[in-house]
């Protein structure tokens, strides 16, 4: 498959990082255009780029951007100054790994630099960003193997997709390989409160690849799971611990719960990028809460009575015992546990585990 | 307690129904005033009143207008004309029994009637809806205790309150009793989509008693749980078959699954107009679905991305082997059976099962 023909996020043009803004779509397709790093990090911040991938390939961007500025300011002095933009870029958001993964691999390449650091650090960026739909393109093919030996119907969640990654996607990118071999009959995808990932991205993406999409509230997903026509619910990741517990957005716990429930297959799918071997388990990664007004409101208008709070936490873990099968582009791990995770980031070469 | 000094969706009043107009709270509070049978039939097909025992008090009070009105019409076949009317209401929505068990019960007072039947319907109507608030409240001392038993946090699902009900209500009126007698120390609610019963209506009316609430997206019920805090989900039920089988608003299996995953106590509170002896099990129960449209848009405006369609049950059925307790006016059903129900509807005298 060619890498050119689908949708990208996130484009590098003209010495700046243009996003395609998730918070207007579907119904405008507009892009920000970050010239440097604070506006790489407000767009991190402010949701203009979501998803786990796609975060640490824009804070990459962000980091050359960083330099370039930084050694043009101060040749003698930037890699201090740098340091202080990957802090920056560290503190926009705290569930993702790959955010800190990027940042740690363009740190490594940073100090290893003389001279202007900035051609570089962008051709360094610029290989995350390839080696990420890269490895989007070969999960596709492991989980659509996967899919092939049980088809039917599959449900996601949240949007972890084109939009969510550097191109192709990881659950969406299982999900376009195997309808592309006739292993799905429906794609159902949940809508996602309160941010509607589902309903405005997840859709989006799909039907832009002519892929037919079909919504539901969260609330209908077990119910959906015991009608016994989804043999598969497929989400992405935002940090796997060192155990296999897997951070996810909110709701993707309650499904594995249901999954399991009805013996419906519950599958990770994610770059190694986003298996954080410093995190032991679920219970160590920070969960982000945003604002009430998420919840309290819709479209910007108020809908929840006055006086009502809300509690917003936007991630959840699901432990790894809940998951049947994590999808990597190194390879795949049934029933994913410590000793399996580890085994896989010690191999260089692609296998079952 | 007085029945004068708490919310009532349902007022009969100079001739009329007057329904507080449930699509339009929180923003505005408004009275629909159903002045025939026709009225009291859309009121219930376009949810001005919705929720199951609501339902039902409203349906009566349309067959007393219906029959004031074909008996003036036509003293010498108004019943058979009534008939038709009872059909036009029961035609309104599937799911919930009350609707026809308030239609069955009207319909035998009527048949018993000489002469202009509005008196005795009108006084049948008037009784069907004390009744429903006094089963209200001797639920809510029910459930209290068993609340107070092991007190904590808990979660409800859609609107199973005053505004669902005659007043008062009955997952609701157990929160608004427990919270009485101090054995709450949070009562959290999901804000049940599609349509926001939960942050529309049971905030509103949890608020107006002073009850403080804490609004969830359905996606993180089973990450809350899980936290511990929460130690009773309590909801009401649209119909429960002769097996302890429970239709609720769409979301209420999923809570039940994830409740059980976690040792989290599922209470159902229901009156025995609710039971269905004639529904063997859940699998009979039809499922309204909705319009997609309800899942697509928010607020009148579309959210998802064009070309995207929806799938809209608005109810679920959650297996009698996941309810822990059902609280009924005639006495609490720990794990209910289809023996334990047969029990409790023979019983005259209120007890333990």
């Amino acid at each position: 498959m060619s890498t050119g023909d689908f949708l990208r996020p996130l484009q590098w043009r003209d010495g700046r990082l243009y996003c395609l803004d998730q918070r207007r779509l579907p119904q405008r397709q507009e892009e920000v255009a970050c010239a440097d790093v604070r506006a790489v990090a407000e767009a991190i911040r402010e949701m203009v780029v979501r998803g786990a991938p796609a975060i640490g390939i824009a804070a990459a961007y962000g980091v050359a951007l960083a330099a370039r500025d930084r050694y043009g300011e101060d040749a003698a002095h930037w890699r201090q100054a740098l340091e202080q933009d990957m802090q920056l870029l560290a503190a926009t958001r705290p569930t993702a790994v790959n955010l800190f993964w990027a940042l740690e691999r363009m740190r490594a390449r940073a100090a290893a630099l003389e001279g202007d650091p900035f051609p570089s650090l962008l051709a360094e960026a610029q290989r995350i960003h390839e080696e990420d739909v890269a490895a989007n393109q070969r999960m596709g093919e492991l989980g659509a193997e996967l899919i092939a030996q049980d088809p039917g119907a599959v449900l996601t969640h949240c949007n972890a997709g084109a939009l969510a990654t550097g191109g192709y996607g990881t659950a969406l990118g299982v999900v376009r390989a195997a309808c592309a071999q006739g292993s799905i009959s429906t794609v159902y995808a949940g809508e996602t409160r309160p941010w509607l990932q589902g309903a405005r991205l997840t859709a989006w993406e799909l039907i832009h690849d002519g892929i037919p999409v079909t919504l539901i509230a969260e609330g209908a997903a077990a119910h959906l799971l015991r009608g016994g026509e989804v043999r598969w619910v497929i989400v992405g990741a935002d940090r796997i611990a060192a155990n296999g517990d897997v951070a996810n957005k909110i709701g993707t716990y309650g499904l594995a719960v249901a999954a399991r429930h009805h013996g419906v297959g519950f599958m990770v799918v994610a770059p190694t990028s986003t298996i954080d071997p410093a995190t032991p388990s679920g219970e160590a990664i920070p969960i982000e809460c945003r604002a009430e007004a998420e919840v309290l409101c819709l479209a910007g208008r108020r809908v929840a009575a006055t006086g009502a709070r809300a509690w917003n936490p936007v991630f959840d873990v699901t432990p790894a015992g809940l998951v049947d099968v994590l999808v990597t582009e190194k390879g795949v791990i049934h029933r994913p546990d410590a000793s399996r995770i580890a085994s896989l980031l010690e191999a260089s070469d692609e296998k079952m585990y």
